[in-house]
């Protein structure tokens, strides 16, 4: 039931249609007790800057979620980014400040690899080839590289935008470089941050040929659950990691942004939430 | 269930914790099948005229509801106002038009008639008072004019106030005059449009001394449901007519502003949505 003093959580994009998040959230807020809903805000590209400053007068606004395609394009207007979100280039959550100010961050690389982790897949020490270097593969990169992976590959199609995301990462100190072929040899992890396999006539996104049994594939596509190339991954008895759970794992950091500070956000609250 | 697809109404006030229309809107979308909620949405005064610009960039919003104190100064950022809202000088509801820009409309004080016939009270031929000259008694005011009642007098404890509501309503051929006291005697239709009654302390705002049992004494407060006034006036023997049937009385006129084409949007409608 939502009454005059239920709090907002609101989520912008465009499109808008397909995001999880008001089903999830809403969903959790009513399990924790929490007077509080999700919605969609479906924002137009043009009117981003407008609606990020009209939005600093909502008082009973818990923040925004970010999603496609204004990640990167927000960050202008946040006064107070997290060090990572200034990394990354791109946020995906804002809250106001005491002072009247947007704050941003950028989890979902760390999602990512909360995702992971929840699933007993860990990172330390693992070489991972990220394929796809806009916002999600890069804010995945990132996030490697921040949980300590021996060495990040980034692969685009658009060969210069991963040379200057590997150049980012080293200049914080990591073992990077860009690829020039997504192959899925010789890697402990191989990521899709591409678009590729929304659409059923899409190509892979990663060759698998030489894939070894050992190497997690992982997607940040979220629908299909199982993609094309997660599909052919298990086929060769590779362990998948779903795009869900990239979602999933960064709720409980989401959770902690907009200061819930009781609850439980966990991947196991989110499934008896989606069941 | 709110999904990424669900449409959007909002109310806009300050404060907003007190009002209704989350839940009587949202329980009458899920009533008639429509995949929409009603959200709260506390913007400060100073904030609105940014928040207006802003939510021009909304493309998933059925449109606002526009409350307390933001009525009056809404209208300014209505590019396409009902030559009603232009007469009251105040909008309650707004939605975006094809040219990207606010239309306004106000229906409360229509909603307030509706209210009035729906229980089988006429204002045709009436002699109207109107109590407080503010935004919602100025609505009244020119609602019963265009109903037909055959004379509105306004007071108010500015008289200035009155006069200039008074000075309005004759500007369009309607017989109007301010009152220089809040007595109830003579007239048929008595309204309460001050905030007087939501406080317990609060003075009656009519005085009810020689009203006549034929008079109906009608009340624009909400809370409570059976003001003071509208608990001495039944004493006296006259018909009341709370608050909320304004509310009521106006749900089918914004659901048609709002171009939500089908379901019911009436007075026993939302009587099975607050039950």
């Amino acid at each position: 039931m939502i009454t005059g003093a239920t709090r907002i959580l609101a989520i912008i994009g465009d499109p808008i249609g397909q995001v999880r998040a008001p089903r999830v959230w809403t969903g959790l807020f009513r399990q924790n007790g929490i007077d509080a809903v999700c919605i969609p805000m479906q924002v137009s590209r043009a009117g981003l800057a407008a609606f990020l400053e009209g939005a600093k007068a909502l008082r009973n606004f818990a923040g925004l979620i970010v999603t496609i395609p204004h990640k990167p394009a927000a960050l202008s207007y946040v006064a107070h980014p997290s060090a990572r979100a200034k990394l990354v280039g791109a946020v995906n959550v804002l809250r106001l400040e005491p002072d009247g100010e947007w704050a941003g961050d950028i989890v979902d690389g760390v999602g990512f690899v909360e995702g992971l982790r929840a699933r007993g897949h860990g990172v330390e020490g693992r070489r991972a080839l990220v394929v796809g270097a806009g916002g999600a593969g890069t804010a995945i990169a990132f996030a490697l590289v921040d949980a300590r992976a021996a060495e990040v590959t980034v692969f685009d199609v658009a060969s210069d935008r991963a040379a200057d995301v590997a150049r980012r990462l080293r200049s914080t100190g990591a073992r990077a470089q860009a690829a020039s072929a997504a192959d899925a040899a010789g890697y402990d992890l191989v990521v899709n941050a591409t678009p590729l396999g929304i659409r059923p006539e899409d190509p892979l996104p990663v060759d698998l040929e030489r894939v070894a049994r050992a190497t997690v594939v992982a997607d940040a596509v979220v629908y299909p659950h199982i993609t094309p190339l997660l599909a052919a991954a298990r086929e060769r008895g590779c362990a998948i990691q779903p795009g869900a759970h990239m979602m999933d794992g960064q709720v409980a950091l989401q959770a902690k942004f907009f200061r819930f500070e009781s609850g439980a956000w966990s991947p196991e609250a989110i499934a008896k939430v989606a069941a």
